[in-house]
């Protein structure tokens, strides 16, 4: 009988005196003297790696084990003792070893050294076997269990909303378009490409947002939220744009603004908590190698009430700041990235979130305050990063939404169905959106929105 | 101080003689010789609605609460009180009841009768404020995270694998284009289009399956598994197929095929326990009004284990039938939705698990069986739906599968990275797949899958 265990089971458990099994691939051999030899295996279930000690009396000790190299995959079965050497409580006394994969050294890409992240993208195949890849993935997997586990707990319920969309959310111009006609061979009619030939039997374009489909549910269930993928074809090579990205949105009936930036910040808060106390090792990682302020940056999201500001005063705190801005600031101009970053990490050194913008600048679905100027919208500014996360109370009332819809110049029947949640059983609603590569960018001090991302699409890449 | 409950919570803890605050839609109203007035509110918490009691004192009640029709908006504030009306154990009695929004019975779409599901879809906006269709919502968000917890406690990490995908899955013909460009004036080159200047630099398409990209991460974490959209561009207008779909795909290493089916028929057990569990009320609606045989249906799934057969003597059981089925069956055919029907429904009368199918008839990445005939796969057959989950053990030999990829004329080149997994640190893995809507249309028993995901996408039909 095997007893497989996985290796984060192992250094947890400290099964002592017990004969178990690992599977896994190999990290480093290092040979003492022709008597045995130690052998780093990770099998990917946490950050360390066990060692195993493989003695020169295994039958296969010079025909195989001394041949082992970085990658290759095995078999070890044997018995957990205490180690005697630093770094670990527990090794593995190596009884047989078998090898399930060669990875010749020659032509294996991944050799112990540290290699460019830019490197590691065009091996994006093999990169999550590094120490940090693997590691990020790790925190990516347990950060979507915790945004599921949040909104469980708080009553809310998930919606998938559509990937593929007919409707042209704020008639956003940068979306893809999804076809299944033959682009070598388009029909046409009177001159134009017939998508009433094409499948859906019209045009249809990759989503940029839940949070209409996510509207209807609310209007509903009550409180739902999406986690799903979604698409910008914009132009943008930066570190911080994807082409594929994938959003967060709740969206709550009976909620206002005031609760829509209470449960914004609960959540962030539960998130940090959550890898804090369920990826210590990969957070360690990412401090030591990454980004040295991590652990501060996190405490200061933990520790603190998220400072709230209206528009109106982040543009005063803007022009009394003394300083020459790239953007110049006045009231009705929409806050660029160096003043978001002035208010989070000069001005308060902390969480900000600034709300009541200007309805000028801001979508027709927002609500328009009492003023007549301002929109119920608000935007979370993290140091270090600047908007995480960006919501609003939804526009209720029907005679005002269809008159910003008429303002935004949209088309107002093709946002029937919308107005229809207006027109029937209306209920104060307010929601927000987060990119999940941006939160995930904040976590593990990753500087490149690449390395978060399994497989990252951006202008003129999309490997796989 | 408002004490704002949701329904659920208050017909759980019953928290007599409190002061406690609703807010939801009016299902009825019925009217007491003008003393006062029940009304049954749903605030999407929960199937059941809440009792209110509304007073003809309340100083509303003629303007307001005689007005009320369903599916207006409201909020309820009062005290909860031992109900002596059957049905419910506790009422609310209204101190305050205020309308955020009305429902005009001349124009509101759903009155207090049953529609037909067909109707329902032609409004997808307001069809989850319907009995059936909330319950359905409810259900499918309870699974979805009993997907994630189950992967969870089984020592799974979550992998997103690409929506946009530029690799060509098998091959297959029926894929969606994702294009940024210009249909109207797309940009040719030696007479074809010039995909090279298109967003990624050439031709990509919506994924059709992640499992290859799953297989990456398998081969660095152990255990991952995606569950993400997936499309297919195939013009079948069924009951059972949608061209978005949303799939789960667990991909293990160091796995082979009985390891596989164990799990997969544990995570089975796992989600149906769940439901029954977390849904009663769901199910018990879907077990009276949508299908009878539900209850019994599941149970079945829970209390037995599942059979497990070959597909040589499958195909012997299809012979030994008497009977004529539409598609005769010989050995090396593919199993038809008949013959998985009889076999799971007239001679098991269980779950069936058929594996080790010939070769020709399946995937090129499925591990060939040392008779050089049959591959290790497997497809789970549930009674009343087909076929539920389809997964095999992988080839992790580079040269076997080499052969397999020249073998179905695919270009080996464009599966350098795939054979990469296999040159360096393979190890045996294998996985499964399992549509969520069709799991879905199992647990509910709705008989069309344009009901179990809240908005469809068909051949002709991409609302909203």
């Amino acid at each position: 009988m095997s007893n497989y265990l996985r290796i984060r089971q192992i250094l947890q458990t400290k099964p002592l005196g017990e004969q178990v099994e690992i599977r896994g691939w190999l990290r480093t051999r290092r040979d003492s003297k022709g008597e045995f030899s130690f052998l780093e295996i990770n099998d990917g279930s946490c950050l360390a790696n066990l060692q195993v000690i493989a003695d020169r009396s295994l039958p296969n000790y010079p025909t195989e084990v001394l041949k082992l190299t970085t990658g290759c995959s095995i078999r070890v079965a044997g018995k957990i003792a205490a180690s005697p050497g630093q770094g670990q409580a527990v090794e593995l006394q190596a009884k047989t070893i078998e090898v399930y994969g060669w990875a010749p050294a020659e032509s294996y890409p991944l050799q112990k050294k540290r290699h460019s992240f830019e490197f590691l993208r065009k091996i994006a195949h093999l990169r999550p076997r590094t120490n940090s890849m693997g590691a990020v993935a790790r925190v990516r997997s347990a950060l979507a269990f915790a945004v599921h586990q949040f909104f469980r707990e708080q009553d809310f319920f998930l919606v998938h909303t559509p990937i593929i969309t007919t409707s042209d959310c704020e008639g956003a111009g940068e979306m893809f378009t999804v076809t299944a006609l033959d682009l070598e061979n388009l029909p046409r009619q009177n001159g134009r490409v017939a998508f009433e030939k094409d499948f859906f039997g019209r045009a249809a374009n990759l989503t940029v947002s839940g949070q209409l489909e996510a509207e209807i549910y609310a209007l509903a269930l009550g409180k739902v939220y999406t986690f799903g993928p979604t698409f910008r074809a914009e132009n943008s090579n930066t570190s911080r744009h994807l082409a594929e990205f994938w959003m967060i949105e709740p969206e709550m009936s009976f909620c206002d603004l005031a609760e829509d930036m209470a449960l914004a910040e609960k959540f962030l808060k539960y998130l940090v908590g959550y890898a804090l106390d369920h990826c210590a090792d990969e957070l360690d990682l990412f401090g030591r190698f990454i980004e040295k302020d991590l652990p501060r940056r996190l405490a200061n999201v933990l520790d603190h009430d998220f400072i709230r500001i209206t528009y109106t005063e982040a543009v005063k705190f803007l022009q009394d700041a003394g300083r020459a801005f790239e953007f110049p600031v006045h009231w009705g101009t929409d806050l660029q990235s160096e003043h978001e970053r002035y208010l989070s990490e000069e001005v308060f050194k902390r969480p900000v979130i600034v709300y009541n913008y200007p309805k000028t600048i801001k979508p027709f679905y927002m609500r328009v305050n009492d003023d007549q100027q301002t929109v119920a919208a608000m935007d979370i500014l993290f140091p270090g990063i600047g908007e995480i996360i960006g919501g609003s109370q939804r526009e209720e009332r029907y005679e005002q939404l269809a008159l910003r819809i008429s303002e935004a110049g949209l088309n107002q029947a093709d946002y029937d169905w919308y107005l229809d949640l207006r027109r029937f059983g209306s209920a104060p609603h307010a929601g927000f959106g987060m990119g999940f590569e941006r939160f995930m960018q904040f976590v593990t001090g990753m500087a490149n929105i690449r390395e978060v991302i399994p497989f990252p699409r951006t202008p003129g890449s999309a490997l796989f």
